[in-house]
């Protein structure tokens, strides 16, 4: 359909490129770069008007770079008379600043949505967002895409047997019971526990895991700290071996080194972040979300319900 | 009073800290840092309910970090139940992006302005704007300090003589007249042409400059091209020594090495955006707007009209 449009900004043009090629259509022509002093500058070269417009771009590092780029290019595909602008945020940046957890503290997910909303997006996609209420901050709709789907697959076609499927903590509970279900499997949790103030974690592990092989799931893997400590807490108490999952590797500072060193077997991510070059390590293996966003722009388009992709 | 608040984000702390003696408070408690994955932290660390907080932040290079600092800083007071937000935006980043020069091109100078109310910003207190149609992109109050009496006085107390103000371009003549007046001096003004298209620019220069001490006076300098060559076309005319001014020394890219090898005896910034110090050379001499933009602050804050500041 010639009315469909997809662009790409710099945070995952591979990204991009492949859910262009996947819908059978060209990567839209503008150019994304930086005046002298490090001021955003874009320009759309071909015309938008009318058209059904997809933007990809996580809010991945560098954060605030990404996310001006996003809101540069909304403003100037609202001013080029687009039909509709769908921003395609595959990894949406911010997503943990969901709530005063002190006094005094910025909602920054909520701000993000503001600003995404002010820019004149008229849709958002997403994937797995950190916390489901981040969908109600925005007042226009939101379609969350799930990762879960794609981690299970994976695991399935390995044909790993006597599985168990581990949730790193408290809040990750429901998206282990999810990955569970598909697997066929029962769920573990990693219950971390301060017994006193200023006394280490204690790492108790609620469910049955000796002799299974384990997978964690997680949403986002950052720094690495949970998830490597699972993995190893899991080994120390009689799991055969420990793979881990995630949608987002954001994987900062100093997580490779740390999974590198760790119990973890393999490490299993999407593409809602690109890798790059130096965390490309033989242990984390990447999945593409390319086929699912595809799927979810072409429905958008065809104003299809997008649900069915949900399980 | 107590009810007065300064805090400063990390574009330009020096300033603030200026601005806050001047007035005879002490700096806000808060910390900007950043996560391990690049995202802006802020915590608030004293009470501001209630207060007329000030938050002084240009958004100047990195003016993505930057503005995305005032933003999240803007949204932490809100919640915190700040009386006023009135932000401080000596340099306004993005100022040039004001029109759409060419199709599908973005309007930044009124995203960025949506983004500030957005996030919650009651009042604007910026010093020379790119174009003052920026004020009408705002729908909150929009104070505009000027920088032409700072600038002028410096030379006025140098005691020049046989003085011409000279505009690099036409769109900078109404900045200069008013330095003109205040120096009691004529004008001139570069008049850039290109006779044909692919034909270098001719550098005609309208007035009389032969002889004279001529000062060049532009808003913004940033890689120094116009002012340079205005400069070098001045001397070559017949001017006795040249100086320039701005009251936003951007000077990204080769503007340093450009003034250098130029004939500008001395370039007179402000300190809207503070100099790196390889930007520090003996040729650039900067002068304080702490003294400005604190009476502005303290007639905010006691409900008194700031127009008298403007001339
Ligand atoms: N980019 C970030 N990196 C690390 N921690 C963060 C980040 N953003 C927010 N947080 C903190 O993470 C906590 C929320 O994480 P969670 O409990 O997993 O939802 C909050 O206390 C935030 O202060
Ligand atoms: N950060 C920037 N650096 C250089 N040029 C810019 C920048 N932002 C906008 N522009 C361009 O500068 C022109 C406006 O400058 P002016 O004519 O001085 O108002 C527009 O054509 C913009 O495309």
């Amino acid at each position: 359909n010639s009315s469909l449009k997809v662009f790409t900004l710099n945070s995952n043009p591979a990204l991009a490129k492949a859910i262009a090629e996947n819908i059978g259509t060209e990567l839209g022509k503008c150019t994304v770069s930086t005046f002298s002093d490090g001021e955003v500058q874009i320009n759309i070269e071909e015309s938008i008007r009318g058209c059904d417009v997809f933007v990809v771009q996580s809010t991945s590092e560098p954060v605030n770079q990404h996310l001006m780029e996003l809101l540069i290019m909304v403003d100037a595909l609202k001013r080029a008379s687009a039909g509709t602008i769908n921003v395609v945020i595959p990894y949406y940046g911010y997503a943990r600043q969901d709530r005063k957890a002190r006094a005094r503290e910025p909602i920054t997910a909520k701000l993000v949505a503001d600003l995404i909303q002010t820019a004149g997006a008229s849709r958002v996609i997403s994937l797995d967002l950190h916390a489901p209420q981040i969908q109600g901050f925005f007042d226009i709709p939101v379609d969350q895409l799930v990762g879960v789907p794609i981690l299970s697959d994976y695991f399935d076609e390995k044909g790993l047997e006597d599985i168990v499927v581990v949730s790193p903590d408290h809040g990750g509970v429901v998206r282990a019971r999810q990955m569970a279900d598909r697997l066929k499997a029962p769920i573990a949790i990693i219950d971390k526990r301060r017994p006193r103030p200023n006394v280490a974690e204690v790492m108790n592990i609620v469910g049955h895991i000796e002799g299974k092989t384990a997978i964690l799931i997680d949403d986002i893997i950052d720094t690495a700290g949970t998830i490597t400590l699972a993995a190893n807490a899991l080994v120390e108490n009689g799991a055969e071996e420990v793979y881990a999952c995630c949608t987002h590797p954001v994987l900062s500072g100093p997580a490779i080194e740390r999974i590198q060193h760790s119990k973890i077997k393999e490490l299993v991510v999407t593409n809602s972040i690109p890798l790059k070059e130096e965390k490309k390590i033989d242990k984390v293996r990447q999945l593409s979300v390319a086929p699912l966003i595809s799927e979810a722009i072409i429905r958008v388009h065809e104003r299809k319900s997008v649900s069915i992709l949900f399980d």
